[in-house]
């Protein structure tokens, strides 16, 4: 057990957790202390193929890392359908919980959650990455700066990624009793997230997805989505998302507002990690002459 | 009357003719031959406060322009409300015909534009210029080569523009007897241009707009409005489209497809008038331990 470093443990050996353990590992206060799967030869391959140190702890079940006195955070990469189990269970053990999103199937099981989390004392973040980048946080403040964007009117996020045909057949991500929210829980989570986090945090009043925008599988899945947020209040706002396991990666977040707007196309992952930028473009008009646009289109922020 | 230049007449001094009176002394071909207003001291005016030269004709009556045999081709800046009956006028008169857009309030006006056009010998163009630009012409072979954007799964298109206070209460683009289409005719047309363009002119096959996603002045004139245009086809495609007469000026085109994306900020007027450029990303994927994109993202095409 390393002094002063957070150890973490992972529960479950998901793809994901390849960038969660370079992540835990990279940053200067913890450190990647046991992974567990359901499987003990599971678990040898992961840390094996990932070039883990000998040191780490390999468990072949959920239960004997929980159980692991050492260990004080758990990252949890699980099927949707398993969060409420494994979360309230890792918070009984009194360890902080770093779950994976979607978070929950439904509010109920969120609550679920969160309740064993306050109970039991240990603290609870979501693995949206892209809220806590440097870039989100510049952002943030240019947004709030009534003087740049001035008033939000319209939000546009897109999160795609093309699946193989396989995906559509045996991935969690299609199925009824793992992941049950499709698209949704894996992609539109971060477009809602978007919309959410521009808005800060206000509530819509009225959420809509049209049929001929939304494409299921058989057994009932949403596999892409188009829908609409409006904020009917006070501050009218619409915005539209647009998540699809169908077309080509994209990550688009556009944010107009009645003084500016803020674009950018890699809002979940920069195109490169030591670096991330956005445009802002506030104000603009255009020349007397009408020949183009009078305007302050880009500037950026280091990562 | 020049040789060898085609002679254009202007049927109205609106604020648009000023950009189209300079086009048109800069095209190698064509010279701005006369102008007219329906009075002789307003056609005066715009004359002298846009500099034209002093052999330039100036009419005081739409009727006087379109009696003059030197004028071979008329640019026709007028309220949507007067198209019928001015351009049946001009090719009845055998001018070829410019056609500010929103070219008609509605498909039969249209129809009878375009039978006096035919049955005249005249030709025909509505005045929506971004799609004679080069970067479109370069964007369009793109968009069509099989292996870089694929099969176009949703597209996104913004045409917003923030009004003063006394547009809403003056301008003809709020006026139920001048441009009755309001916000749908003046932004909107490029939006909905933008989408049949990318679907190579195919027409959807379900148009609707949320209730809550519109805004409306007190004569109905639809001011800001979001909707959706759905392909249900063989090649499904969602698009969505925003255009407000309350937001800051924004001219978004997104296109994303099976194999790749086209993204431009500013694809009704170019940011500059001697250049252009827009994003081709295709095809991208992640690195393999997650850091950031494999991506050609950045691709341009000079004006």
């Amino acid at each position: 057990m390393a002094e002063n470093l957070v150890n973490f443990g992972i529960l479950g050996c998901a793809k994901i957790a390849i960038k969660l353990a370079r992540a835990i590992n990279l940053a200067p206060n913890s450190i990647l202390y046991a992974i567990a799967s359901r499987s003990l030869e599971k678990a040898k391959q992961f840390a094996i193929q990932n070039g883990l140190p000998e040191t780490i702890k390999i468990y072949g079940s959920y239960e004997e890392l929980l159980d692991d006195p050492s260990i004080e955070v758990v990252y949890l990469p699980l099927p949707t359908s398993l969060h409420v189990q494994w979360t309230v269970l890792a918070a009984q053990k009194k360890k902080h919980v770093l779950l994976e999103k979607p978070v929950a199937l439904d509010v109920g099981d969120l609550d679920k959650i969160l309740e064993a989390c306050v109970s039991n004392g240990v603290q609870f973040l979501d693995g949206s990455m892209w809220l806590h980048h440097p870039r989100t946080m510049r952002m943030k403040e240019l947004l709030f700066d009534s003087n740049l964007v001035g008033h939000v009117d319209f939000i546009h996020s897109t999160s795609t990624a093309k699946m193989p045909p396989e995906f559509f057949e045996n991935n969690i991500r299609v199925k009824q009793d793992m992941d049950a929210l499709g698209v949704l829980g894996d992609l539109g989570w971060y477009c809602v997230g978007a919309v959410l986090w521009a808005k800060n945090y206000e509530i819509p009043n009225v959420v809509s997805a049209l049929p001929a925008g939304v494409t299921r599988n058989s057994a009932g899945i949403v596999l892409s989505c188009t829908a609409c947020l409006n904020y009917d209040q006070d501050h009218k706002t619409v915005a539209v998302i647009h998540c699809s396991f169908f077309s080509y990666t994209s990550m688009d977040l556009s944010i107009t507002g009645t003084k500016g707007s803020l674009h950018l196309k890699d809002f979940v992952i920069p195109y490169q990690e030591g670096s991330a930028f956005f445009d802002l473009a506030s104000p603009a008009t255009f020349m007397d002459d009408q020949t183009g646009w009078n305007a302050e289109t880009e500037k950026g922020c280091g990562g």
